[in-house]
């Protein structure tokens, strides 16, 4: 997507090789229209799928998974990483890795929100190690429900999460695949 | 807002005098389209009022917020519960107490995202005691910005977050005003 990788080049930092940061358009500050626009594409690649809802984790996946349910007209569910006080004890667990913040979570999905007739699309800000959306499959299936795809905004395609994904047999779809960070420079896989 | 009511009066869950649970619709699963009618009450009611920002919190307040940018065509900001590793070090920070969970959390905004002629709309999914609301007025004044208001989805009338907010001088949008949970009911200021 052309003006997605244009912003990533406009308002993109490189913190180091592994980590860009994009808060000014989608995990601290969002642009709405972008996400709009991100989303019509989420849904048009996924339109005759048969999803019945979005699946994401919070916090930054909640803004494209949000404006893709709205394009495909099903709820959105996002992944607690806290269990609330307000939560069914009833509820789908997984661990999830992360690799930035060199974490262990647990995260939680009331049962009650997927039924095996469910087809899930999975919708994340980022796709590195894959940890987050092999956690959210693990959900999905859990609750014997089906993954009908996972939709990436950037994906750091030298990071091994593709390939996880590629690999379990996940329909996965990115907008903007980025190929190196090294040397303070982004270039993306089809520079 | 009638639709709104009849989905809290049809999906909402006493939990006890003090907390209702809606998140078949709101805060765990999320309807896009009911987000978008609510967001669209919150633009035309501050349309007027030159609102350059919309601010939240993470994570329940990012769909209603996100569909507010949409509608006023501005960017959407959320204020972090946890420090990010890519977090700028000049960031604005305040304590917000939670009166649910029990506890204190800081609470981050990158300094650069605000400046002086910001007029900001803060958005979030419920006024309890205005703690998080309150917060975010704080993070917008230590920026030197403006609030232009605060919109609500849901309002606990019966706690003290509304009196707190009028107090303040600051303009509350509330689209579903409750005066009381007592003996597993929901009951409207409007009823």
């Amino acid at each position: 997507m052309e003006e997605l990788k244009q912003r990533i080049r406009e308002e993109g930092i490189v913190i180091d090789s592994n980590i860009l940061k994009v808060d000014r358009f989608l995990n601290h500050q969002i642009d709405p229209g972008l996400m709009k626009k991100i989303a019509e594409r989420f849904a048009h690649t996924f339109a005759d799928t048969g999803v019945s809802k979005v699946l994401t984790i919070e916090s930054s996946g909640i803004a494209p998974a949000l404006m893709t349910g709205l394009a495909l007209n099903v709820p959105v569910l996002f992944a607690r990483k806290k269990k609330p006080s307000t939560l069914n004890e009833d509820s789908l667990v997984t661990n999830i890795q992360s690799y930035t913040k060199s974490t262990n979570n647990l995260v939680y999905l009331e049962k009650i929100m997927l039924s095996a007739d469910d087809r899930i699309l999975i919708v994340d800000d980022f796709l590195a190690n894959g940890e987050a959306s092999l956690g959210l499959t693990r959900l999905v299936e859990m609750a014997g429900a089906t993954v009908a795809g996972v939709c990436i905004v950037i994906e750091k395609s030298f990071q091994l999460g593709r390939s996880r994904l590629d690999h379990a047999g996940y329909p996965v779809y990115s907008l903007a695949r980025i190929s190196s960070l090294a040397n303070n420079k982004i270039t993306f896989l089809d520079d």
